[in-house]
């Protein structure tokens, strides 16, 4: 069991990688990719260095956490975040990792779907394996297809027959089972009087019980919405010490906005660290 | 007049004027030395950069300023700080610089004074603009040998005829008129029942009315009680916006305690800035 996994390697990640690994405890860095950064072309106001791009930055960084024998996976996407006895358990698209606490660093929580907001709490679900249970015998749609959709997929499976897949006009990025009904086309509408009754395309109108979102990747909003957290808007709610409402998850960085900087990001990420050596130390 | 002055040239400094410059505010660096980063041989946790000497990084970020056009005076101690009319005057060893706020990033306090803290209010005062007038036709001692000390002296000279400079064991630095007496020996007690009385040094007792302390450099902790800003032990006191109990001047980095790191004084510098601006604008 590590004592921290942190998710996303950006500037807040690794800078509380760093910390964590500097106050002696074992800690595993897993993220899809730089995020927010890779599309920056020029940072001139991070003190220290006067011009670099962000996927320079993000080089360095890694380089960085390397030199300080900080183990990091750059190509692994985190689905889920499961509360187990003493932790959680980190849902890879490779594996799954226990671990004591967590760092999102994940930045932007995203994920939250227009279109369902309506019926949020009322047919419209985040989290497969909190309500699936809810829609067994019904018919569910599954709107997305990536990673995070199939991950969602496997949960639902076990529990409603009759699961329909959705891309919302996108190519599957997975390979899933035959027997799955996908609808390939843009969703223009999810209609019903109180409660989510159908969900309509371009072309036609479907009758549903109950739909999950899981687009995109997943998101801090995803892990949030898993997991119980409570969001404000865009953002994940943190206290002081930078712990969320679920005692050994914490957040930094732009997951729980304010300044969109890296400077804020990295203190951000070394602050959160200090909280998390506390709340180890205090478990041992 | 400066939209903004920032005391202190290390990274919570100078990450405050790249960002005030960026958001298009006149600012102005004010600093004697790099402080504690001046003795740092080495720092890797600070992300984005491997590995740096305490000295390289100060560097850096003064060559960073200067591409930002940032006005940054390197060898200029800031003695006192003054309320004006529509902001403050900072004065230093070569003048006197009105602005609209101050930014103060001049590392940890210090100059507070173990020997004389039992008499602090009782005979022992930190500010000659301040108490100076309590203690007109009256003996006052003066501690220090540097060019606070000179500054305070000029203020008491036109208040109280009759100073003595004790220079606590220190060669004076600065020269100042020979008619003021100075006492070169290593002070060992104030002493005094309820309020001071005299001062005693390693071979004799003087008999004393006031005592005023300037030993050192000054320190966010003498411009604290030039202004009557709030202190919490060493650190000084901000709002969320690090703004202190006087509108207008802002602290950040290790002048508000805290992780006394890189990354956190270097996002503190952002985020006061980001303060300050809003703060300019209301003000126009």
């Amino acid at each position: 069991m590590k004592d921290t996994i942190v998710v996303g390697y950006g500037p807040c990640g690794i800078s509380c990688a760093i910390y964590l690994r500097r106050y002696g405890n074992d800690v595993l860095v897993l993220g899809k990719d730089g995020g927010a950064l890779e599309k920056v072309s020029n940072i001139e106001n991070y003190y220290g260095i006067s011009s670099i791009s962000g996927p320079d930055l993000l080089k360095q960084g890694l380089k960085q956490a390397h030199s300080l024998g900080i183990e990091v996976r750059t190509r692994e996407e985190v689905l889920s975040i499961e509360a187990i006895d003493g932790g959680f358990e980190v849902v890879t698209s490779v594996g799954r990792y226990p671990t004591r606490t967590v760092m999102l660093a994940c930045g932007t929580s995203r994920n939250q779907w227009q279109l369902g907001k309506r019926f949020e709490g009322y047919g419209v679900s985040y989290c497969a394996t909190c309500d699936g249970f809810l829609y067994r015998k019904k018919k569910v749609a599954l709107v997305g297809s990536g990673a995070l959709m199939k991950h969602e997929l496997e949960v639902l499976k076990n529990l409603c027959p009759d699961v329909t897949v959705f891309t919302d006009g996108k190519p599957l990025e997975e390979e899933i089972s035959p027997e799955v009904k996908v609808v390939p086309e843009k969703i223009t509408e999810l209609f019903g009087s109180e409660k989510l009754e159908g969900i309509r395309t371009e072309s036609q109108s479907y009758d549903i019980d109950g739909c999950f979102v899981a687009l995109g990747s997943a998101s801090a909003f995803t892990f949030a919405k898993h997991l119980g957290m409570q969001t404000e808007g865009n953002r994940l709610v943190v206290d002081d010490h930078f712990q969320t409402n679920i005692p050994g998850i914490y957040a930094g960085g732009d997951t729980i906005g304010g300044l969109l900087q890296v400077s804020k990001a990295v203190s951000d990420g070394a602050l959160a660290a200090t909280a998390i050596s506390q709340f180890l130390r205090e478990k041992k």
